[in-house]
């Protein structure tokens, strides 16, 4: 801030100078002392200057309307969204959501620094404000080619980049715990900056968890039962608490929201698909749902407001002299209905792209060549080692059977992982259970966390023409049944569309339509395949590098010898 | 951090490494969750590793008693207790206090920057955990000469040394309220910094107080209504209950202290006498104040924790992983009875003094010349401008009446304040009421803010010889009356006393006595005296460059022409 700017700020606040924007007349939720305080908002620039009695240039009438602090989701992933980080922001801050703190961990293994630098680049031709961290675990494994490597000097040289506040969760937690040297490196380097720490430890508890909270680590967003996250709170990490279009953790938590901890918070974790981002919302729906769910509405916004806030160090979160003037007008206070939304201190209207993104971006898939039937056969017969996906969980199981190739009747496909970042031409391929095809082919190169390109299938030829689709797309998902029959491109790092939100809704709608026309009885097929190529998570996974046995970590034959 | 270290803590946490402490057995007491935990605390080093069963090699069985988070002070000034750091140490963190938020204005007014790093040395010997902030308004007026000037620049470098957290109280709210170009630019470049920045802005309200908090200033420790408290509250600012020995907020406050606000905390503002530290303690006091006041228990350890914890940025606070082994031990909770403190996460023993002061430290007292009653004399005659004590005041009156010199009958007597920075031999003479000696003098090196020697008596060479027993003594307090009848050698920085405690204690008890036969009827006639050249406090003052009238903002003549 430079001092003009802060002495203009002082004028307008002391009441010497009119100011160019004056909410009139405001019922505003004070989310500090919990009371209902009417009063104007008097804004300059993109600050609040004054709450009391003032004079606008230009004046909005609240008229008793409530105004509430924009909201803050203190957990997101911006690549999950599958949008421009404008269209996710044209979607988001009309219904109050003014900040998210993002881990650009999707792009970061695609594209590395430079791609983090994108996104955050992006961000700044947008009203929402967005608070990157820096991705602690890229690549996530060994056992697969990404497309960079995130170190812990990279860490030391990004947490000095602007808008940059934290190290993003902690997802190597053996590692901590076991005091790996590259992971404690990163830790370190970053409480040395005075940045947060995030973590992320699903149903770790007592030493072990001690262990990994002794490191710094500051909060947890994976928490599934009560037990799980009292035992968190207690021992002093912030509590996020997810609700998501999938993980949906609210109920589960709905106690300690209605205690109103101050370290808790609502959070999205980026778990909000497009469709729902439209017709629901986004982290205003989440709060919607804790008020539904009987959490008291101040303590339901402090947990989207203050409490991120004051964790974070974000200069907003309530609404008061100096901070960022996002404001959200409601006409319904339980309902977030919202009547207007002022963010930086500018009434929200259109949001449009004026970003270009550089060309690497959209040059990411990188295959050796065009890969044929030839290419992805699997030699051999005898007892395989199946993968067996299980509906609605990202864990899986194994199966062994006596396998020839794919067997429609058995439910037995073949995946295939093509490594789309170096050229190596390096082909995973494995058979999988659970997908249910009767014909036809998926592919997509959204595949966490190195994100090649996945494809299951029943025939080899359309497997063939899904994958080579998306090299020419430079990224997407596509449905072949002999032809393409339904595709989406994300030719932004092969991860993100630069379509409007309402047409990449539409071609989701469209591609699961075609996938149910395959025979798949999975509820959400692609969110299913984009994570039978993560190695960090059991049982079996398939890799470019082949099948993975998790527990084993290593890479292991098809078939059992 | 070093990593080793991080490691050699994760070790233990994880329990796959005997640490040295572990206190058993406690109940602790979570001011997050506001529940009691019966747990073993394992300590490595001077963090805590983790809560729950673990063994030591040497262990402290706590047997149920309370175990609590050592106490933080959020603001204090070290050299009022008049005492060398490590003897304020040795009094207070014995009583629980860990940490304390201090802002060495007496000492930078003296030696400048050169001030500031001792404590900082000095402190670093103890086990007192001393966060220090850059002093904002030295000097406080031009109406005085001060031993150094901290400026812009020199903020900007001192918040780079260790232990310095922000930009100490902004005093000058006229300053910041009217743009003041050299104030803002302390406050811009600590707020670039990160850093914290603390107010004082009693009485302040309306438009003023938006402005004054529009700059990003954090809290405010002067409030004396709960009005006043929760317009600031409510306006974003932390509010800092002062409970001292002569300042005493926390009744007017009750409310707020009761209600348990996250951004209100319990403080001493430095406000606690060597007797009353000796006798009742420091922040354990205000904090059992508190509870006798109705406050619950937890309530009033948030505001003495985890409240200043989060607001300071300070990782402790809170019995938890990671944070620092500050532990207090209680037989009882709501009297706060300490049965043992563990500082560092060692347990506190003997503290003594390892620190040696640098030379120019104890030579700081540089007059011209020796005074003589030649040098003091009031010339003239006729109606005067009369400085007028009011009891338990910093504020002063103006009385006008005939003087043809010290007048015991009336009252009038003579004060007079001798430049000790510099030997410039400026001495500033006026007469005074409400003293109320009828022999002798009395005079101090602590004489806010310049820290010049000021003195009152009634004879010239009782003064005179109470100033040059001072520059002798390199500061102290003394009082004559013929001779010297009692005195307190202050030499460091002729502020603060190398001696125990104890014997300053004494030393000061006799001083009150011996003022006290002088026919002094005020209750703390050297307080009153130490602010009788406070040039910013109206209405009538009196610095080294003469009679000031702060409303006026010059000297004045004291003879009404």
């Amino acid at each position: 801030m430079q001092i003009d700017e802060l002495k203009r700020l002082i004028d307008v606040a002391s009441g010497r100078r009119k100011t160019d924007l004056v909410i009139k007349d405001a019922e505003i939720v004070n989310v500090l002392t919990e009371e209902f305080i009417k009063a104007d908002i008097a804004i300059c620039g993109d600050k609040i200057a004054g709450i009391g009695s003032y004079d606008g240039i230009k004046e909005i009438n609240a008229n008793g309307l409530y105004a509430v602090p924009g909201l803050i989701d203190g957990h997101t992933h911006l690549e999950m969204s599958m949008l421009s980080v404008t269209e996710f922001a044209r979607l988001v801050v009309p219904k109050g959501n003014t900040s998210v703190v993002a881990d650009p961990h999707e792009i970061a293994n695609v594209l590395g620094k430079d791609g983090i630098r994108v996104l955050i680049e992006e961000a700044k031709t947008t009203p929402l404000k967005v608070f990157f961290e820096v991705p602690s675990c890229v690549p996530s494994s060994p056992l697969e080619t990404s497309g960079a490597i995130i170190t812990a000097e990279d860490v030391a040289e990004i947490l000095e980049w602007d808008n940059v506040i934290g190290l993003a969760e902690v997802m190597n937690y053996p590692g901590v715990i076991n005091g790996d040297e590259e992971v404690l490196k990163k830790i370190v380097v970053a409480r040395e900056k005075g940045k947060i720490v995030d973590g992320h430890c699903p149903m770790l508890s007592g030493k072990d968890l001690n262990a990994y909270i002794s490191a710094g680590i500051g909060s947890d967003h994976e928490n599934t039962s009560e037990n799980e996250a009292m035992e968190k709170l207690r021992l002093g990490m912030r509590v996020m608490i997810r609700e998501g279009s999938v993980a949906r953790n609210l109920k589960s938590l709905l106690n300690l929201a209605k205690r109103g901890y101050r370290w808790c918070m609502l959070v999205t974790d980026g778990d909000r698909t497009v469709r729902d981002l439209i017709e629901q919302g986004y982290l205003d729906y989440v709060y919607r749902r804790a008020v539904e769910e009987g959490v008291d509405p101040i303590k339901a916004l402090q947990m989207c407001t203050i409490n991120p806030a004051e964790y974070f160090g974000i200069n907003a979160g309530l609404i008061a002299p100096g901070r960022f003037a996002d404001v959200v007008l409601l006409r319904d206070l339980e309902r977030f209905e919202v009547a207007r939304v002022i963010a930086n201190g500018e009434p929200v209207g259109e949001i449009k792209r004026t970003y270009s993104y550089p060309e690497f971006v959209k040059r990411s898939v990188k295959l050796k060549k065009l890969i044929t039937p030839e290419d992805i056969k699997i030699e051999g017969k005898g007892v395989a080692r199946i993968i067996k996906v299980i509906e609605g969980e990202i864990v899986t199981g194994e199966e062994r059977e006596y396998v020839e190739g794919v067997d429609v009747e058995r439910d037995i496909l073949k995946i295939v992982v093509v490594e789309r970042h170096k050229a190596t031409g390096n082909i995973g391929k494995a058979y999988i259970k659970g997908f249910g095809l009767k014909r036809g082919a998926i592919a997509s190169s959204i595949a966490h966390d190195a994100h090649n390109i996945v494809a299951v299938g029943v025939s080899d030829e359309d497997i063939c023409k899904a994958v080579n689709r998306i090299a020419e797309l430079q990224g997407g998902i596509v449905v072949v049944d002999g032809v393409v029959k339904a595709e989406l491109q994300l030719d932004i790092a092969g991860l993100m569309s630069e379509e409007r939100a309402e047409v990449v809704a539409e071609k989701l709608d469209k591609i699961h339509e075609e996938i149910k026309k395959l025979g798949c009885k999975l509820k959400s097929p692609i969110l299913a395949l984009s994570f039978m190529a993560l190695p960090v998570i059991p049982k079996l996974k398939v890799t470019d590098l082949g099948l993975v046995d998790v527990e084993e970590f290593k890479v292991m034959d098809v078939f059992v010898s």
